[in-house]
């Protein structure tokens, strides 16, 4: 895929940089851990420091000194959750900020504007994300509501940073309904498609039905970025289903609370067996973390709740997520990924869910 | 200053890394700034990770992977601070640990036996260290005990791994007690002599006294460090007095609450008249966090309490300590530190107490 900032390789994972930074990193941390994309989230931003500060600093790239290509999402899933704190109506969301209690309004066309003063490659139309579950009725309704908004969005959208907006396709588990939303966007013609509403607690075999079933509407030659998924075997299975693009605060927030992800397992690090393990996480990982630091250290910085351990954790979880998008790629690419899912699984199946 | 692990050119500041780790900053980070050496608490690291576990993981230096000289110090100012949880006799000092309550004893033997098992390239024997105010017959009987400490502490070291062990020379504000002090340690032949009990709440002239007077009493070709101190100026100030190392929580402490240290003054980086300023944090810094991030991102990550603002903000505070060492080590090489320390002086003495 090319961006203003560059190629990226997919299938991808997408590390979260929810604030204008991916918590405990910086730049130089992400670039070693071989990031492609970062994701910023429209809401944060827009509340704190405020997009026309972000407009004034030369857009978020310059702002945080991330030089590769950014995407950020919608909003629509951070306003959803202020559940009791918002109102939806056609002409959008009206809602009091977690901060201060504030009133503030996103409409599809206010959407872009935000997204446009943030400068990421990729942006999102405004959607409405339903809960899990909900009627078939709520989702149609609501689907009717993000169906215009795409068409809105779109209108609205000033190409002239050639930031790429992509249509999110909703319609709940209802099978019908995401056919419907995926023809209409398409008919609308967007240059990439978002995957939304799923991962909000529906079981794991209903995602994948889904996205299996959207595998073979959704055109093949333009990407497809299911939102806020998942674990590691998450990412091989939908990948499996045609999904190029994956974000989620899993392997980052896990890390911060001691839980590293590796190719193992999860290693709950702060666990008195590593206390005189001077091994590292994973022994054969190239990552800052695995090359310096052993087990018996991170547990100690984590155990006197020292902000190194969180970073160190953090770096390996990322690396790994990564590694594994990119032996997933290399593994597409010589016709091997069934087999390598495959392995990948039966390993992991017990340890990482 | 030669050491196991490399050469230090003094004047220096150490950062301190109380628990195996300078708050906040990794290795390489260190190594970035400039830091030569940096300093470990002998109390902290006693309890936790424990000083058997640092001797098994190959010493302090491997634990945390960092290949440069470290000093530790004899954790006779902190178990001081633990007051009503502490009780000193000759033997030494038995107290209870801050985290869980647990009963401990350091002795001089003990204490260097910890120390042999960190294995720093500088330690220090074990001394009382006098509060401030306190009687001058308290302080003499506390002298008394510290130099039979710094005997049996010198009895006891284990000489194998080239550590150099420093004496401490107490005795309060009572220049007869710090000349007794002197003498007397000088007598028992250190290769290196710490100044203790000062900065801790006497006034700075009374501290600039004591160090002025021992100046002419240490040795010239021993280095001197003086412990706990201090702002910019306490240091180049203890400098024209013969002092060559210093330690502080002033600077990294004060960077993880966003008070930078700059050769301009403090800056309260959350301030708002930083909230659009675009230029960092001192433009003529050649610090990773002035070569890549503004005022206005480092106080975005403050004002939403982001991991990353604390270490930018470390780094160019320490950054700033180890040039303004650097710039004293050169002035006196070329004959001019007297003319620097008043320039800076002039500059800073209004903003930088």
């Amino acid at each position: 895929m090319e961006t203003p900032h560059g190629k990226i390789e997919t299938p991808i994972f997408m590390p979260v940089g929810t604030r204008a930074t991916v918590k405990t990193l910086d730049p130089a941390d992400l670039e070693k851990i071989g990031a492609q994309i970062i994701l910023g989230n429209t809401y944060h931003l827009y509340l704190r420091p405020g997009y026309q500060l972000i407009r004034k600093a030369g857009g978020l790239h310059k702002f945080m000194n991330w030089n590769k290509p950014i995407l950020t999402d919608s909003g629509g899933f951070q306003v959803m959750s202020l559940k009791g704190l918002r109102k939806i109506t056609p002409e959008g969301v009206r809602f009091q900020s977690h901060i201060d209690g504030s009133y503030h309004m996103f409409t599809p066309e206010k959407v872009i504007e935000i997204q446009n003063a943030i400068g990421a490659d990729i942006i999102m139309s405004f959607d409405e994300c339903p809960p899990y579950p909900a009627t078939r009725k709520y989702v149609a309704d609501s689907l009717k509501t993000t169906l215009d908004w795409a068409k809105r969005g779109k209108d609205a959208h000033r190409q002239e940073n050639r930031q790429a907006l992509f249509g999110i396709v909703q319609g709940g588990i209802y099978k019908d309904l995401r056919e419907e939303s995926a023809n209409k966007l398409m008919e609308m013609d967007f240059p990439g498609y978002s995957i939304g509403g799923l991962a909000v607690g529906e079981p794991k075999e209903e995602l994948l039905e889904i996205t299996e079933f959207l595998n073979n509407i959704l055109p093949q030659n333009k990407p497809r970025y299911l939102m806020g998924v998942g674990t590691p075997l998450d990412l091989l299975n939908n990948i499996a289903n045609g999904c190029d693009m994956f974000d989620c605060v899993m392997p980052t927030r896990n890390a911060r609370k001691g839980t590293i992800f590796t190719r193992n397992g999860k290693m709950i690090i702060k666990s008195a067996r590593y206390k005189e393990d001077f091994s590292p996480v994973d022994p054969e990982c190239e990552c800052y973390t695995c090359r310096n630091f052993s087990r018996a250290y991170i547990r100690h910085l984590f155990n006197v709740d020292e902000i190194l351990g969180m970073r160190l954790a953090t770096i390996h979880s990322l690396h790994f997520y990564l590694e594994l998008m990119k032996k997933a790629r290399q593994s597409i690419l010589d016709g091997s990924f069934s087999d390598f899912r495959n392995k990948f699984s039966f390993k992991l199946n017990e340890k990482m869910e």
